[in-house]
């Protein structure tokens, strides 16, 4: 026997009556990817030699997500997230915390939020817009050290590779009038044993909101130093060029504002890292543009560097995206990314394109 | 506080509302099976006696299953299917492909679906009736080299065993008139690298419906020869005698042809694969039949045989299963199968038998 | 396009026409734990010296379960159950059995359930109430030989750690009167294999409610002996004193009894293993309280001991609980309990707290 959601946003509830629900929807998508040079720096060989090839994949997904909201009697917003294929590892939590999937609970005083959260600099700052059916490796997120995907492999003093993080983060909101006020720090204890983490990092955020402009500015301090190289392969975090992280404590300022013109909406941001290490200093800066059109058709694009103060390492990506409204919950979507990182006097290109269709259930 | 889903099969939307769902189901069953020689010819120990011994077993199992569908507004249908425990591999695809899960679109112009599919010769030619409660290692399907469970274990050229598979295939259907076109391929590179698969397979199918009477015809082309001994134990693909498949190139043809008499369906296929390794040749073919009674009983039986061309290699298997539906989505099953290989002057037989019942939600 | 399940308990369905249904709820929890000990007693070092250091966590967990039950034609009743996170688990059991996830059948002969069931001594004895948020490793639970976790390492007779069970259980219910009667197995074969279970267990059990009194009598016979200082520690059973079991047949008898008092409920057990190796015979013991006051303050507590009878081991945990009913699914819990192991003249403890929030959805 078939059982149907019922297609409707409206809440059925007797009045004065709090209730809770789960509302679940779902995404699946299908299309076409390319990648010029799908090993990026990784594909060099003992020569030298860049060998690596370029590849054309089918793409498809399905996702299932919930969507848990209620309301105590006192008027005690809550609620949780996860989607199907992260239950596994949401469930866990008896004596330690989960990473995916998310808690919180929200009231006068402000939302708190436990479990895959982005970090309170990330809050305010943000990103640049996405491009494309299949994030092309997210070549538009800058890293942050306090990122969803919190399970990162670094290498220790001693040069050895070790995975840090999985554990969850807390992030508290707060907002009075156009500001947004932000404060996340992780977990301090590597799961449910006595051992500290060394990996620790605490963040605090301000977005302003005032209408026509926005401003965000944010403050990270992180007990290692994330590479700004990174991107995200199939759901796993890598880097383009160099380890994904360092074993030395950083610091990190950012900034961004945007504004908005004739429909069109701009964005720029600046971060900048300082490490313990010198070498490891750097900065991320970006452009980003969206427009969505009456007819349906949306574009965004974005520019971004990352620039090493000390050493000669510095990279850019440029990404161009399009989207078309089919009604019903279906998007044409299609982008490609350039991007180049300079090392040296080498330098490696990778070319990411795709298209296909996304549906929204 | 406790959700339930409406039973009922109306899907309410306003009128010229495109409107896109998540319709949930569920299957439960609860029974015990049986198996004479729970090894096949994996249990001949090194003197060549074979010591495989008989096991019963509870057999219980859950499945959730979400169906999503949605319309765009100008008509064209989409849609994607997920089981819970299919959903943490649905979720790839970022850059690659996933292998369980459909996405699908369709319009004027066909149907394409992307994921976990049956090749284009086994839509057209398809397989033999099921028996029993839990499949009983699904002798009633014949082995086509693009199967619903793409992952294999073949031995290459060097006598290696190798992983094969893992990337999704994509199916197109077009219908006119009686006639299903049918035609499918399989992802040309692993996941997202730019190695070229080896184990390509694409495939071509038509099927007619005359009303009384239906055909199946259809080619399949891999770069590598499938054992027809494939059974399914608990979800992995294996063999009953063999390896999974074999590093040659191979082609097969298909033909099945069927008909109903006082409520009887009947069918018959006939597959024949040439191996670029004459020894590898085999047809398979067989015999089904299916009654559903007005009572609730239904009866289904099938005959099946494998036989290689040019080696001492064949065997068969009989099948009969009995169910009678009791109503509100329960069903009694039960079924048995008795299998025989002979490779040379040896013989391996097993007898499946199982009993219990099915519920769906 | 959003959909959300409507928040009701009121079942549609036409008048006379089985349905069948599924059920979605959810739960989150976000809160701290703190553990004086973390390691029990596996955290003493070389030199007999307990270097176990305490922890702060955040807990927080997300889960989604489906509860799908339906009606035959003549009035059986039927059922599965399963979390998100089970379902890769809960699917396995094509031709074996899955340890996670229900299914029962029920009529007037009783009720069938296979799965991740408490086997027949555990129904009719019964555990003692839980406190806290987390659980605080359920030291309010007693040692079954038929747990609802049935994956045990256990040393067999030559000194080896072996896993054990995983294999799913059968309980069988029956009611009369005031009686309900319950027996269990465990399935006999290891997997699809003709290796039989040196780890099979059976237990029968027998509950009476007589209004303001309730008691419980049961028998537990095992092929293996558990290891009363089972703790669960983030969904994986271990513990806190030793190994999770041993590899000899052991039988426990259990009695319980329980009233109420002005709203106070009181609970006592009694379980006595006699093991064939006679150094494992132990006692397991407790009482527990709960109470639950108008205004929606909630107070549990338990005592509970374990006492080796021939070898100088025993153990007793002490806990205390606290819940305040927020309304709308959201309450307020918090909880401690002070274990104590003594073996010999050597004392371990471990200080176990946690407060947080939990949602029910």
């Amino acid at each position: 026997m078939k059982k149907v959601l019922f297609a409707t946003t409206a809440l059925v509830m007797t009045a004065g009556v709090a209730a809770a629900e789960v509302a679940i929807t779902g995404e699946g998508r299908i299309g076409l990817r390319y990648e010029s040079d799908t090993g990026y720096y990784n594909d060099y060989n003992e020569d030298g030699v860049n060998d690596a090839d370029s590849s054309w994949n089918v793409v498809n997904r399905v996702r299932v997500k919930f969507n848990m909201t209620g309301e105590s009697d006192a008027g005690i917003t809550f609620g949780a997230k996860v989607r199907a294929d992260q239950a596994a590892r949401a469930n866990r939590g008896d004596n330690s915390s989960s990473t995916v999937g998310e808690v919180f609970v929200s009231g006068a005083y402000g939302k708190l939020t436990a479990g895959d959260i982005d970090g309170a600099l990330e809050q305010a700052v943000g990103d640049l817009p996405e491009v494309g059916l299949s994030g092309l490796d997210f070549w538009n997120e800058f890293a942050y050290a306090t990122s969803e995907e919190v399970s990162y492999v670094i290498i220790d003093a001693d040069g050895i590779e070790r995975a840090v993080g999985a554990d969850a983060s807390l992030l508290y909101e707060y907002s009075f009038g156009n500001a947004n006020l932000y404060a996340s720090f992780s977990d301090g204890y590597y799961g449910n044993t006595d051992v500290k983490r060394d990996d620790n990092v605490w963040a605090l955020g301000v977005g302003y909101d005032l209408g026509d402009y926005t401003f965000g500015i944010g403050y990270e301090n992180a007990d290692y130093t994330i590479n700004p190289f990174l991107v995200e392969d199939n759901d796993v975090v890598t880097a383009a060029f160099g380890p994904i992280g360092f074993d030395t404590p950083s610091e990190t300022w950012g900034i961004s504002g945007g504004t908005s013109w004739n429909g069109i909406t701009f964005k720029a941001a600046y971060l900048k890292t300082s490490s313990d290490e010198d070498l490891l200093d750097y900065a991320q800066y970006g452009l980003g543009m969206g427009y969505e059109m009456s007819n349906g058709v949306g574009l965004t694009a974005f520019y971004r560097k990352n620039d090493f103060k000390n050493v000669e390492v510095d990279g850019r990506a440029f990404g161009l995206g399009a989207s078309y409204d089919l009604g019903g919950g279906a998007t044409i979507k299609g982008g490609i990314v350039d991007s180049k990182i300079n090392f040296g006097d080498e330098d490696i290109s990778n070319t990411l394109a795709d298209f296909g269709l996304e549906f929204r259930f």
